[in-house]
């Protein structure tokens, strides 16, 4: 068999899937795991594949055509280290190492300057699209040098998605060291605010329009054709028909427990965010909501003592609540993808990693968990407008602002007053009404601080910064 | 002069403040600051003081008594590690030291550790009432060993304020390494929640009700009187009847720009919070909330492009809003609590703290930022139960949950169809309507987890890990 172009290493779902992915584009592929009976079973499932198995991680890197080319698809962290700590002694000056794992962008940026020492080349991609994406088509994050990257840069393209729009491949260079895996990390963050932006809706329509599971399968189904058209739209539509494939007899989702798990993704996001100094309240309310969902026991005990709102409250008309939680949640979704393309903005700067966000937008068009229609929206604002401060201010989302902006603050007043949390279109209508107030009252919080810590204040009337003389004693 | 009892490093106002107010409590007091001007001046301004100054560190460690008690009031940050390095070689087994500035937990953690190895005691104090509460009497949160406490101890409760209601002192030893500054971190957190609350209160009165600044100040200072009777509510009434020190004549806060700052410790206690998977949404919300102050300009420029809602609202009456907005504080101050203190229960089992959350509340009733007659009521809910899970389980936050409920949820829904932003009693409401719910919609999330990443899910009729079959092709 011909020299492998590239080797993978890690037979998990994601690494085995990616190999094939790359070995269905005519390339020959290396493969290893340290567990060598799950290489050897990849062979014996793929008979006809282009597979080059190793079974120890010299003749892995031995089998590899020059300069190496390795996809690490390893558990993040320690996992990591470990294999790069395995790799280094093998490998020569101009080797392309990638890291495709979940991995926290500051461990990217630590493994980089370390790896630049010895000349090794080390990109920290971001793989979204989950298993099936892996094997047909993912949206690839990559970040490290560019000189690397332009050497993978051919097969990365012929295995990423391709955007229905264009035709472009869902992977473009983002910028040096962890600029992949941060983008990576947001777009998770966008996926717990688009996800608890769904479960919000389906939660309204079930409570508060007492709607059955069949009922709302079908209001996603129809809005999976409209403008909120998105992947996670469809698989909600999908999942809400499906039945348990145990023995209830009842929708699959009436038998899933209702606590959230998280693989830590949303919750850097968050924490990234506030270090940044970046308001990221939809994401971070959406991770609190998974956090509060794993409290079951807990809720259930509490439900049992405190009280529920008196207030009963009635919608109108369903059809029409119906087209209010769609306008509701398209509005939200805007608000959050506001801030999560801020937090990129600031981030790049602090960085200094120079992203270009109209191309970031495009590589999420198709391939990743969050793809949607709505991303030709904002590749569309930042293609018009590179410099774009925030998503509110193109003209599209602006009109998207001013139409759907009473539905969203109808739905917030009727299901508080129903006593169903609505925490995620919360924080976008309070993002969205703080962003466009030109006063704010944090002249109070001001004061207090200087009252308190001498802390100083500015005016609005002069340059400079001040202090009250609140009281004598000092 | 007597042999100081204790050093003071640091003569900035906090350093030079504790220092006096150790002075007052009969002791002789040595101090030390790196630049020897500002020793000098302190002992200049106060010549009839038991002040022994010294202008080199080993001078002022020389005229120490044994074992040596010293309380640094340095920069947190690199500041105290620098003065940790002069001090080591200059310091004996048995010796106290105290870091009294605004440390991350995890710094006095590593610290501790590292001063472990020599036997140096290591004591990391919160210190919280701002110049004059270090001067007259602060709320102190010390952690480190207990034997180190017990030898200062006897300086630490005479030099703390004192609670009106039984005259305790509000200092007590909270637990080893890192209790003490994390309590103060959660308190901190507390604070901005409670700063947001207030300036929200104040927006809607001022924009919803048009009120005037006076009269503002009036309704604040009444609320003084009242179950909302606490430090920050005193000193808004206070600042809302101060007028401008310059030229301008109007109220001072209309003058101070709406540009909040922040010192790191609210954002330490929302990122500690995700870290640890506690839903800290009120604390959270209000970091973000001075975080989009702080983006004035930008903020200013949206306010030109973006809509306004149409809705016109009006508040039926201006008495029953002002109590309606009352109630919404308190309620919504209580939820901040409960999430505070939530937060501190899950880190003291992750971190072995074994934090007392009855005496905890206790040193917080007085001196301190947020010293309120609401901390009685905790108090009291932790001694009544002190293993009380959440704060909203007491019989009397759950009564104030259930009369005070339907004013936060009217508030919440009049604002927003106002367009007035109220992050953090939207936060508060969401947070009690999904704890006191048994189900919530993240049976969606796991079940779209569980359809692109394979990530399982548990059922609520059996016990077990789940993967349901949602498409054959693998």
């Amino acid at each position: 068999m011909e020299t492998p172009t590239i080797g993978v290493i890690g037979m998990a779902v994601m690494g085995k899937n990616l190999a094939l992915n790359i070995e269905s584009r005519g390339y020959t592929v290396a493969i290893y795991n340290r567990t060598g009976s799950k290489t050897k079973k990849v062979v014996e499932d793929h008979p006809d594949k282009k597979l080059v198995p190793s079974y120890t991680i010299e003749d892995f890197v031995k089998s590899l055509e020059k300069p190496r080319r390795i996809l690490m698809m390893v558990k993040a962290g320690a996992g990591t280290d470990a294999v790069i700590k395995q790799l280094l002694p093998l490998l020569d000056k101009g080797d392309v190492l990638i890291d495709g794992g979940n991995t926290f962008f500051e461990d990217t940026m630590r493994r980089s300057a370390e790896l630049d020492k010895s000349g090794i080349n080390f990109i920290g991609m971001g793989v979204s699209g989950g298993e099936l994406g892996a094997l047909r088509g993912p949206s690839l994050m990559p970040g490290g040098q560019k000189e690397a990257y332009d050497l993978v840069a051919p097969i990365l393209e012929q295995i990423a998605a391709k955007a229905d729009e264009d035709g472009k491949p869902c992977v473009t260079y983002l910028g040096p060291n962890g600029a992949g895996h941060y983008v990576k990390m947001v777009h998770n963050g966008i996926e717990y605010g688009d996800m608890e932006l769904i479960a919000e809706s389906y939660n309204v329509m079930r409570n508060m329009l007492g709607m059955s599971v069949d009922e709302i399968a079908g209001v996603f189904k129809k809005w999976s054709e409209g403008e909120l058209s998105s992947y996670l739209i469809d698989i909600t539509a999908d999942i809400l028909t499906r039945k348990d494939d145990l023995d209830s007899g009842k929708p699959i989702v009436d038998v899933i427990l209702d606590a959230a798990g998280n693989k830590g993704t949303g919750k850097w996001s968050s924490q990234s965010a506030a270090e940044l100094g970046v308001p990221q309240s939809v994401i971070t309310e959406s991770l609190y909501a998974r956090y509060i969902s794993a409290m079951k026991d807990e809720r259930v005990e509490a439900s049992k003592v405190l009280p529920k709102p008196v207030g009963n409250v009635k919608f109108a008309n369903r059809e029409e609540t119906i087209e209010l939680i769609r306008k509701a949640l398209y509005f939200s979704k805007l608000m959050s993808y506001a801030q999560g393309f801020e937090q990129m903005r600031v981030a790049s700067e602090h960085y200094d990693w120079n992203l270009q966000y109209g191309e970031l937008a495009q590589i999420w068009r198709a391939g990743c968990i969050i793809r949607a229609k709505f991303l030709q929206n904002i590749t569309d604002a930042f293609t018009k407008q590179p410099d774009l401060k925030n998503l509110l201010l193109d003209d599209y989302f602006k009109d998207i602002a001013k139409n759907y902006q009473e539905s969203v603050r109808d739905l917030v007043g009727f299901a508080t007053k129903a006593g169903v949390p609505v925490p995620g279109f919360m924080a976008a209508i309070s993002y969205y009404d703080s962003y466009r107030s030109a006063v704010l009252p944090a002249n109070i919080i001001q004061a207090q601080r200087d009252y308190f810590g001498a802390h100083t204040y500015e005016r609005t009337d002069r340059p400079g910064v001040f202090h009250y003389t609140w009281y004598t004693e000092q």
